[in-house]
């Protein structure tokens, strides 16, 4: 039988390492980067190395950046008395494109999980308390996935800075906007129904 | 609104153009290589790159290959007086992994379609009339895909090949192995019904 030339192999091995991708997507993947032109390919590579070497961390918030501190860090028209925390900088961006938020962020860069031996010294809590110390912040919104771990991250920053006079505050869980209430799983119906609001005052 | 930063947009913009990956998971890949090593990085980029620099076309069969003639060109082993005449490289490994065929092949890089025009002279046709002049050729097999262009492609190759005292086969359609005929589709049940085949001679 025939194997794949060793080029083509090593492609469809290194592609299978992406999440979500198979076998057969990496091979589909493989063949159509072989169809294209060098230079999509060349295109391609240089971009996949550029995420490398030319985006870092910010060293305020922990967004990805390419300068440092980041621009929502920098910009004088945010306020700076509110951070959202969140776990990872792509919860950062997804929050950034509803739009709807104006302070400040800082990304944990993951949870608490003692079973996988994440404590935090691990994130990035210390900063975040430095952060609290330094500057004068109103309110901390506590945005971390509606996980064991990001509940428990949750609460655990909530014990850490209860008594600072900082309005501590975590996002709403409920039925998604153009959710079916008869598809809805238990659990986020009954957050739901426990996180009502009133909405007239009579 | 906070945009990408500009390597790991373009990356993501790069992973749009394949196929089958929309811009959700686009970003999906571009955030995971985000958060692998450099060294990761590197070596799906290179690998990306070697694909098409150290790729080459077989002169002989058009399939892909690091040498050229082919290995499967280039073995005695295999029965050089019978031809898979297949549309693409990756049907030919298609072929070659399921171990049944010990012929050679000869890739036409695409089909006949004229409204895309793609006529006879856009593929590698002139090469296969050029091998079938030059060697002792017993037995074509026609092995397009099942479309309407793979199908007039294999009835232009069959109408220019005959009278030249070679075997002109098609592969068969039918029931795929573990299909449940409820499922299967009209016209594939129709091709099953004509292409039936006798059992017992009585």
């Amino acid at each position: 039988m025939q194997q794949y030339p060793e080029p083509l192999d090593r492609l469809i091995q290194q592609l299978r390492k992406l999440p979500g991708i198979g076998i057969k997507t990496a091979q589909r993947l493989a063949f159509h980067m072989l169809k294209r032109s060098e230079e999509d390919a060349r295109q391609l590579s240089e971009a996949i190395v550029a995420i490398k070497t030319q985006l870092i961390y910010c060293e305020i918030c922990g967004n990805i950046t390419d300068v440092s501190p980041c621009h929502i860090c920098q910009d004088p028209d945010r306020d700076g008395t509110t951070i959202c925390v969140v776990e990872e900088p792509d919860d950062l961006l997804a929050f950034e494109r509803t739009r709807e938020y104006n302070g400040l962020y800082h990304v944990l860069m993951g949870v608490l999980s003692p079973l996988e031996g994440v404590n935090p010294e691990d994130l990035r809590m210390a900063e975040l308390f430095a952060r609290i110390n330094n500057n004068d912040i109103h309110e901390l919104i506590l945005a971390t996935n509606h996980t064991v771990e990001g509940e428990a991250t949750a609460n655990y920053l909530a014990r850490r800075l209860e008594g600072l006079g900082i309005i501590l505050s975590r996002i709403a869980y409920g039925i998604p906007v153009g959710g079916d209430l008869e598809y809805i799983d238990v659990v986020t119906l009954g957050k739901a129904l426990t996180g009502r609001r009133t909405l007239s005052q009579e």
